[in-house]
């Protein structure tokens, strides 16, 4: 069997960057809370966690004065200040492609923009940016629930940095019709745009493909979709121990691709287990 | 046979204000002059020639301090600048939609956006617009246009105020892949989408569609290609005589749409003809 992995795939800068602030937080400090997992991938999260990583659900599970990690989906800046008030030492591992979707946000909305949001209400990220908003908001999925609105003067629209970039075409393509002036701010990862492009070209030249990533990750479900449309059989497993025999069997050539959250040494023991 | 008329068809707001703003000047000077056609319909001018009107090819053949119209696609600012140099009495009659157009290309391109102008670069309104730009520009008729550009920074999008809304919102999509803001400025009117629109509910309802409009008028061009869209047997005429008797035979029931700068009394012929 031939194995062949995406290029480019797996661990964006962004998330690079907050497991090394992290991983230095960790051995200054001994002990750092966070709010949620710090990235959605359960295993790496375990191996922080086994270095001195506390994940809380809430700020107020945190104790007084202690170091408090920023995740790479950012916080809201209510939450910011809530920390701040009780004294945590804030260690910030927001994106800065994640960061610059916020100032997004508060920028268009106090330019006079109803914010319309592409992303996923419940996703932290969107949460986060939600915070900045200074004035009416949406959150949509994509064109069809800007029928929600009624005609508006000027809407402003930004993205979560994981959406598909053809949604947000789509999105903005439909709201030329809803308002006299858009402005659009393409806050989508570039990082995402070129990882969701690479699975596309993959998912035609093998038998099958293999996604690893945390199943809490919203960019490794959207690989997962991608790979799904495109009529190449699919499977998406966390680690190498969830591969399935009998899926893997007849397949020539097996593709593999990651989520910008799943480490490479997850997505090395995978191309182990199909040696 | 059975005659439906569009609704809403024919002249549009700024067709119908710079007609009556010619007719007040004509009536109070006699004599005025116009650089170029005043509205692209050869009947109509000849009409207002009639009463007085001296249609110039440039501003050169503008003796001093006589009396000129704007039409209502407007001028740049240098023309404006060289009509006031030779103490012409300026008489505006340039549609407010035009006038929004220009001053979105000056504020969106001193807002350092990449101006891009869908429209049709030969037309006079594109000419007036372009010369209230302050930066680069690019005139597109489509999407496919925006390919001559490398990624930009900062795209704003305006329109020729009679393109169609399906156009726009094709370019605006791809624009959303080639810049990482932009900036859009619906200036296309409502009364164009409104007559479009027309066009196409009525096309289905009828054996055959007659637009009725000046063979130089870009607006009515576009009624006639949405007419010719849906399959209805379709005829572009620019006035009653016009009418083709064997295209008309065997037809139960014909359906008539008019450009934006066609006058009612031509409709009116029109409809008599085929009593």
């Amino acid at each position: 069997m031939k194995v062949v992995v995406a290029e480019p795939t797996g661990l964006c800068f962004g998330v690079k960057r907050a497991i090394r602030t992290m991983e230095e937080a960790l051995e200054e400090k001994g002990r750092v809370f966070c709010i949620g997992s710090p990235i959605h991938n359960p295993q790496e999260v375990q191996r922080l966690v086994d270095k001195g990583l506390v994940v809380v659900e809430d700020d107020d599970r945190i104790p007084p004065d202690e170091p408090v990690f920023v995740r790479a989906h950012g916080i809201s800046p209510d939450v910011h200040q809530r920390l701040q008030d009780k004294g945590a030492r804030i260690i910030d591992g927001t994106c800065p492609f994640v960061r610059k979707a916020q100032e997004m946000a508060g920028r268009l909305s106090r330019e006079g923009y109803y914010l319309v949001v592409l992303g996923d209400e419940n996703h932290p990220e969107i949460k986060g940016i939600l915070g900045y908003v200074e004035g009416p908001y949406l959150v949509v999925s994509g064109k069809k629930d800007l029928r929600a609105i009624d005609k508006i003067d000027k809407i402003g629209i930004i993205s979560q940095t994981t959406q598909q970039e053809s949604t947000l075409k789509e999105l903005v393509s439909e709201a030329v019709g809803s308002a006299r002036e858009i402005k659009v701010s393409n806050t989508i990862c570039r990082a995402t745009v070129e990882r969701q492009e690479a699975v596309r070209r993959l998912a035609y030249k093998v038998d099958g493909i293999v996604i690893i990533g945390g199943h809490n990750s919203a960019n490794t479900g959207k690989l997962f979709r991608i790979a799904q449309e495109s009529g190449t059989p699919a499977l998406w497993v966390e680690q190498a121990d969830q591969l399935d025999g009998r899926w893997l069997s007849g397949k020539g050539t097996i593709g593999i691709a990651a989520g910008a959250s799943t480490p490479d040494w997850l997505i090395k023991q995978l191309q182990q287990a199909m040696l």
